[in-house]
């Protein structure tokens, strides 16, 4: 098979408008599973199309030998949706390629990086007859709307899921050409609260100044959160289970490209600010935070409108680190509110999900094999790194299977996921190939 | 003119639904000036009914006669919609008479005010062939949506309406029964300001504890305008303008009906709150404010969504009491939100609109004719009070007529104004029509 044989496969895999959130494009989806069902199938291995209650989940396997491991290489085959798509320079679902890169919804956000470990795993079959391990593909369609079935799936098939290590590619490399093994995730807690003042809006010239304000409270409890200055959380308790940073990550990290310009650069920010005595990385990394996500009171149109809103909401998340206890820390922080709540208002707390954090040890065996198969591939030392979000399905797969997972990425910063211009590298496209078939052999020592 | 009939013309007035505010209620805003044309027409005053850009203006005149004062009664035809519909018990537009109380849009604010001096006016010049002062009814048609072209017509028509002094029934009477004369307004002073961060809204994993989230430092900056505990202004020069309270304001706003009782029950907020050293009276009456009307940043909607939003608003209003000067105050307000915002955002202040506070000597000339008036009609000692709110025409009448204002309520303060079930007892409208009565011989001595 030809490098455009690849890229055509691709193509071919990108044009599926597979858009999980939005009913509209179901079709899209089930047609982009029976894709990877073909595919697999003529490239020897048994696939299998698993319904749930809503898209479908691919799984495919090769021919099982005993006596050797076998490795689970999850990936998604669903998308984001194209909006602004004017804001596109060339249709989301017409690859094309300009300067080596390939621009399409879903080139680096999931199609390129799973079919790469998929047409790694036809190449070795096609050129060496066997694999070194046990595949197991597992590529679902709910990435982008939360995996909300994934989890008891695994559960469900537990057994047919049975393996010693699974291995994705759906997070970032640190900059170009640098190889990148992610080994932990923060973890996250969500709540909203709701601040009741009046029974009604309020005319702000007759009851101003006689009643208290919903959202002036609001705002007073949401600044208590976090000091303004050293951008310490300030919820009792909240960091007391916060692991340190060891020695060695610290270290690490200081050698990897400067974080905070490339951070001002991606943003747009006109200056950084986050935790005394951490820099970028630390900071979102290894840090936990407390930030508003969403917030609204009285009127929000053109114009003034003179009330004094009945009530005020806040809607906030933690990312939380090792050793910190979701549960536990939206008790504190529910604690925190109600404990500096004035009685001028009613509040109401409501606690919303809440996922686990994720670590493992790049120095184990598994984590050894990953970073000799990211040295072979890209010629250098990896880089071990931990990343701010939250992949829930990867803490699914350590207390369903019982397994670590090697996060290998191969999406670049400026790779536009969820966003327009979405593109993926034609080297990183070939890198994955060679990536997953160093990876399979290291696998197999 | 028997109280039937008296009721009857009430009646048909308020069956015009003079809803300013939309096109659709137009044609029924024109009828019901031209229904004033007719009344004023048939009881001997010289009517005139002037276009605006928006609604009529209705002028009538006393035939002039020299050597006496001139008195301006000014009031509104218009009235606000009646959303939500099914909460009133009868509908909006039929009058209906409950209990000795007339439920009706518009019944208290403001065709059952006006029409009771119009009815005073109409019985003085029946039984006495004249009247002791010269009268100019100014009613409008836009005060439910700002008296927009008012103060352009005063200025235009400012000889024409030339006089001594305006009387003014669209305040409130602090209690059933209890004389009120309303002698200041609070001024106001309008801004919005928006935080702004990252060039969008970024995912709280990834970039969570490395940047600034606009809608803490929004939170920040706002909690910064008023101490959470002591309710005092903390922008810098905010009060220095402010003059105190007299002696006899003080002692005669203690002699009112309970006020903290009354906002507990008007309101339905578990217990007040408000600058510390004053009751509720001089908090709302006497004392400036700073209140959010309105803030968003992020999403609002159900669920969670774990953004940073891009940027955060908020609407601030300021109340403004003497000596403050308005535009002073937006200066202060600014300077002190640019103050404290921290060079991790981007922070856009911009004013809007602005509004003198209104003060009258309640024992000046006219003052003391209104309180005569007051104490004849209801038969007890008149209450002097100033109100929260502003109404900026007043201010105008003073601006550009140069003169007083004389406040005479006749609303109570369960009169439903704006909202569903606004009510109007019988006895308040024949009440009015007597002090109508008085206040025109009082001004005449």
């Amino acid at each position: 098979m030809t490098a455009q044989d690849r890229l055509d496969q691709l193509f071919a895999y990108l044009r599926f408008a597979s858009i999980s959130t939005d009913r509209a494009y179901a079709g899209q989806v089930r047609d982009c599973a029976n894709f990877l069902i073909g595919k697999f199938g003529s490239m020897g291995l048994l696939p299998e199309l698993h319904e749930t209650p809503g898209h479908p989940v691919v799984v495919a396997r090769s021919r099982p030998r005993e006596g050797r491991p076998t490795v689970l290489i999850y990936g998604h085959y669903d998308v984001q949706p194209v909006d602004p798509v004017d804001l596109w320079t060339s249709p989301p679902f017409e690859p094309v390629i300009r300067n080596g890169v390939i621009y399409a919804r879903g080139a680096t956000d999931n199609k390129g990086q799973n079919l790469a470990h998929i047409l790694g795993v036809e190449q070795t079959l096609a050129e060496e007859g066997d694999l070194p391990v046990n595949v197991i593909f597992l590529i679902e369609g709910e990435e982008e709307i939360g995996s909300k079935h994934l989890a008891p799936f695994l559960t469900a098939h537990r057994d047919a899921l049975a393996c010693d290590v699974v291995a994705v590619s759906d997070t970032g490399m640190i900059g170009p050409g640098i190889p990148t093994l992610t080994y932990g995730l923060r973890g996250i807690a969500c709540l909203e609260f709701i601040v009741r003042g009046p029974a009604f809006d309020l005319h702000s010239g007759i009851y101003g100044g006689g009643v208290a304000n919903p959202a002036m409270v609001a705002c007073q409890l949401v600044s208590g959160l976090r000091d303004a200055v050293s951008g310490k959380i300030l919820v009792e308790g909240f960091c007391d289970r916060v692991r340190e940073l060891q020695d060695w990550e610290r270290s690490t990290w200081k050698r990897l490209p400067d974080g905070d310009e490339a951070l001002l650069e991606q943003t747009g920010v006109p200056a950084l600010f986050g935790e005394a005595g951490f820099d970028s990385y630390e900071r979102r990394w290894a840090r936990p935070t407390v930030e508003i996500n969403g917030m609204g009171s009285g009127y929000q149109g053109e114009g003034s409108k003179t009330v004094i809103g009945k009530e005020a909401m806040v809607k906030i998340s933690c990312r939380l680190v090792p050793d910190q206890d979701p549960e536990e820390i939206l008790q504190q922080v529910a604690d925190h509110l109600r404990k500096h709540c004035p009685p001028s208002v009613r509040l109401e707390v409501a606690p919303g999900h809440t996922g686990m954090h994720y670590l493992m040890d790049p120095f184990s065996t598994h984590g050894q094999a990953a970073q000799n198969a990211l040295r072979s591939t890209f010629g250098s030392e990896p880089m071990l790194i931990r990343e701010g979000g939250s992949i829930p399905i990867i803490r699914g797969f350590k207390d369903i299977l019982g397994v670590d997972t090697l996060m290998l990425g191969l999406a670049l910063p400026d790779c536009m996921a969820h966003a327009p211009d979405e593109n993926f590298p034609v080297a990183n496209f070939e890198a994955g190939l060679r990536l997953n078939r160093a990876l399979l052999k290291e696998l197999a020592k």
